[in-house]
């Protein structure tokens, strides 16, 4: 894929092995903080890795040793983003209000494409990993982190309610609302194990290199099974969380009604009994 | 009871003590796997125990030492059950997904039985529990295991998005997003120890034999409580996971406008007074 | 604010540092157990702190060493509360269902106060924590608990499915659905370690004191923080419990089309580059 | 078909014309009032219909001239039925409020059969159409009415809110909320002009040999169409009613999924540009 | 009830016949406009008669000939309500917010207690009949008019999105959303005919005196029905408008598992058969 | 705007008024009839529309005397787009059903913009309005037509179940869920008399002309109010239709907690008492 591929600005994007794209972003002199042209790339990237039939799995970190992210980069927001909005001098309280609306919601936008995104991402959190990371880390489907990650819902430190993602999608992906609370109206910060303990995270590893190896074992993983099976699991599965029960077990049936005929399962049947390791077309 | 009770194909139904059924899938000699008769049967159990006045708890665990259930029997499946479905040679896609589909959503009604019975649930797993298994036991209202049990939401290595229950109930059952997605998307083996931590089940055992009678302890408990507060409680609980508060609250008021004039709260308030254990009438 | 503030009959409301109140249930004398003026007095307080611009985050314990509460006082109710209701002599089965219904209602809605209060609260659980208490407790925002703390659902023990609450929100609050069924429906009673565990409570101290200790460093810290960030943070994540995430995402744009604009963020950022400690104005 | 067919007690079903079935209640001689064989009957008609390959579309109507049906026998009902229940002298009130919740639960999925049959249904009003009659047209896709029809949700002057499906459907197969109050709280009869003129039904014909002759027509128009389009528009209508937009799209895009592969496209489109009735296989 | 009953001093409540109350917006001089001390008096009012067991349907009208209502009191608004609270000089954007949502969300429960009173009721709308009068008149359960009533939603005149309830009601009030949204964005003024052409009102009268007779037949009508049976339609249809027809269903089948238990069904069944007129317990 | 503005290749935009655009579908020699590039260019201009300050609401409606539409090209489609997706030789039916869902889900989102448009769209219906005319005018907020205009749901006469929003959208605009049902499984044509009289439509003129001159009174007459107020109350009935009252009446008073702080409110009120016509700042 190496020649034709597309190069990013903001983000490094690797093919580690077949079906497995690495994305990371690119800032470290920054402790990858971003500015509105990073969301824009990272709905870019996540958007063509979607329908992308040469992908099965993704791995997302930051490059460098010292963070996934320090969040959003405050200094420029402050000055030409989101945060300057607020005080356009002559403007009407209503109209800056709309304009904010459509900010967020582009924002918002741009983050769920990872979610969004019909291939498994496994998300490797890693030093500061402040903010907007814990927004970006939301929309993956799994988390692994390293033993001396440094975690923090921040936005109350800056004054803001979390609007990108982590109020809305925090309850749905860890169990203890206490504890959801709790970080999220501190803004301290909680490492590895408290992670772990609560389920934000499934796996530690004790250094970046160790945790991205896991990773890229987990996407191998992935990537060897039916991309039918796979794709139909994420969707299934991120349609439960926001579904009530009999909607669910009425959109899989109909979802099955067509993935069932794949090809795909007496391929994975038939080599299941002769012991031997399938290979699935390209979705 | 012994006499009258009606006795069934594949499941072995035991009164082990008043008020209590132990249902156990009994086909040990292929590891308890399912075929569609099978699944029939257990709706025809559920449905029977769910009303009948002699039953106020239920125990569901598999025959034998090897297995709760290794899951679909894929060889049967493959000859004239789902699996075989989408192979109809010259049928229309179209009209083959309708067959699919209402295949489905009769095998997750069958299964919903063990959801929908009045009585509370409570499921043993052991040794093998795969697949099926997994599907099974979100629908039970207890999950306890034994220490060796080998967990595994198998689907995805056949080629397909689990279908009859586990996508839809598990991210309900579990509060850890990412495990839940860890273990669906891999359809990797897990064991007691991580069942426990991620709160799969709320109980391990060293062996079968003491699971069941945990099982049976905790089945005990629950007959001699008031069958109209435990079966409100179970399906208030079931109704508020699939509920908005405030829809609950108000089910919760209308469903107890009725239930707490019966007599049962009388009783048992007085025989808290004089420190005797009450009786309750049929429910 | 101590001259002006209002005194209470049942609770004891003070004001232990700028900006705390801690709400004390104070009926000691009966392990704090609860009776109908005692829960409208509860919403009274709850409401008035809601609005107070004095008050930015609330503690919530009982009074004395015993209990936090044994809940509902079962003999007062039998007298001439709601459980009481149920011999009303020659009324008919409807007529008192509804009367019932509208006596659950008001209840609920009683309690339920200290969810809808804008300000974060932090529930310290200590002693005998019984039936009610946990009603109460999954009310408020974070729960933290003594080490020798009793929690039961109790109220199958008296022949009731729990209606003020429990049964709505404890599948909300914790993760593991299993663990939840077991102790609703067993109404068996569960310590520290094990409410830890499952999420119930997101902190463990050995004493009250010393839980009190930590409620008030977390009270301290949350009201040091810009009140827009914190109140809307406690809304957001209250509404993403209840809702599917795109209603989530989209509620979120709208609530902060308006907070943005406040001056707590311009603030934030200044002071948080001067390294000082902001202030901001009362809300 | 006349032959093979299956032959009901309470139910007289002709195939007037090919994929074509005429469900009649009939009971004339009691204004085809309904006890409880009736409505099992009713769901065992509907259920089998559902599936069979040689119906593609349903007419259902009251056998003889005065009635579609008087409602429910209230006379059968107060001597062994649902309105007896109530006074089953020693019995505890949630013992009771238990089994009126099982025998309504039984009796509204008898009567939601017509709804949840996959072909359309298209129901004549004819007589006097009272109660139940309402609740069972409700669950048509289609109703259509004679000029002399006598209307009324009549409930309510038997003691009754509603409880077979009327309450649920009314206010969503009618656009006007007040008009739908009006005649659920007064009981009061209305007729075919008010009918046509709220949308309750959507034709009048001055007699019943009319209406059914109109209603043929169309069973038959529908029953020239693909099977797969039109029993994928009652699904998706159906859907769309109890969904919200985003869901019904996403709802409507998996179903079309599978659906659009069908050969009925490619025949469909053919035959139009060749101006010949396209003929479809059986669904 | 004369003289027991307690006088108001906004609204003119007077009982015209047994059970029935007749509640007048009394503020003819000015239109029957609103301000602040009108709508709490208005929930006062509801929530008494909600309450009362000698009511049971209830008839709301405007004092005077010229108006039901003009609606909001624009100039007392402007001097010290809602919307002057925008212009409150130093305060800062988001505080502002915080105070009018608590605001506009008091003034929404004060009207939505028409809706929550437990009782029908009956809206006569006459003469003018602006801006609040549709909020108030939408919940109401039946709507009916004079053929002289001038009916608008007219905030947007004022530059407001209506927020007391209409935009949120008249959808689900009337089937026609594209006139919904006509007369909601342009704020014309409508009259009889179109509101009973779209289904806005069910009835027309050529007078008030004659509308207000006709409000009195029906209010009789219901007041001489089973007020289980009534109150009971009321709650069920409401409920139906706000939920998925399954969830209608299931409320359904609870509700009526108390209400079917009262002694109103079986008087109401004899006085059927016997022919004469049953009398019903208070509610 | 004239010379700044865009061209597009398949639809006519003009601006015959200040702040009002006129959307006119482009290809009359094809009857209007849809084709891919077709759909992707209407999105792009209503997303421009959106958030062009310059424009306050939009008229859309076909070019030529024959139709607003025929709907899809049928023949196009065949030949490359949707319908022939189906026959893609060797492929798997699961790959193919994720080719189609994904082509299903643009095509909606593309529709669907005209709905998300922050402006009010009116919709003008004549001659041929066919198909996808009716998923489109569904999406506008109202709708007019000609006498002469010939309305069908004509997906079923192709073979398929219309899902491009018609089965979403239309139970949901027009009340009259039996008539719905009618036209969309029967796909007969039907004019404007009868939907007038179902409310699809809420005015008929003679002619196009006509027509096109009244949404052109209507457009300005909208154009003239606070586009705060206008825009606010498109978004609160869009949200209504989707949402249960409590999240509506919730959603709202968040929503106007930023937007009553506009200055257009005093200015409307101000120009109100001085009886003259104000003007408001773009939006």
């Amino acid at each position: 894929m190496a020649s034709s591929t597309p190069t990013y600005k903001h983000f490094l994007v690797t093919y580690p092995a077949p079906y497995i794209a690495h994305v990371q972003i690119n800032r470290p002199e920054k402790l990858n903080a971003f500015f509105e042209a990073m969301w824009l790339e990272f709905r870019t990237i996540f958007d063509t890795l979607s329908y992308s039939p040469d992908i099965r799995s993704i791995i997302l970190s930051g490059a460098g040793d010292r963070a996934f992210s320090a969040g959003l980069d405050v200094e420029a927001a402050a000055q030409g983003g989101i945060l300057a909005k607020q005080d356009g001098g002559a403007t009407d309280v209503a109209r800056k209000a709309q304009a904010i609306k459509r900010h967020v919601e582009e924002f918002q936008a741009c983050i769920s494409s990872a979610e969004k995104c019909e291939k498994p991402v496994i998300c490797v959190l890693h030093g500061y990993s402040f903010g907007l990371s814990i927004d970006i880390s939301t929309c993956a489907d799994i988390r692994i982190c390293t033993s001396d990650v440094k975690l923090a819902v921040k936005e109350v430190d800056i004054g803001l309610a979390a609007d990108i993602g982590t109020l809305s999608r925090l309850p749905k992906v860890v169990g203890s609302f206490s504890w959801v609370k709790d970080v999220c109206l501190s803004a301290r910060i909680f490492g590895a194990e408290e992670a772990l303990r609560v389920g934000f995270v499934s796996h530690v590893e004790p250094t970046k290199e160790k945790a991205i190896e896991r990773a890229l074992g987990m996407a191998k993983l992935l990537a060897e099974k039916s991309p039918v099976a796979v794709q139909g699991t994420k969707e299934l599965l991120n349609h439960a969380r926001d579904n009530r029960l009999a909607d669910s077990l009425r959109y899989t049936g109909v979802w099955n009604s067509a993935a069932i005929q794949t090809k795909d399962v007496q391929d994975a049947m038939l080599s299941g009994l002769q012991k031997r390791k399938p290979t699935f077309a390209k979705l």
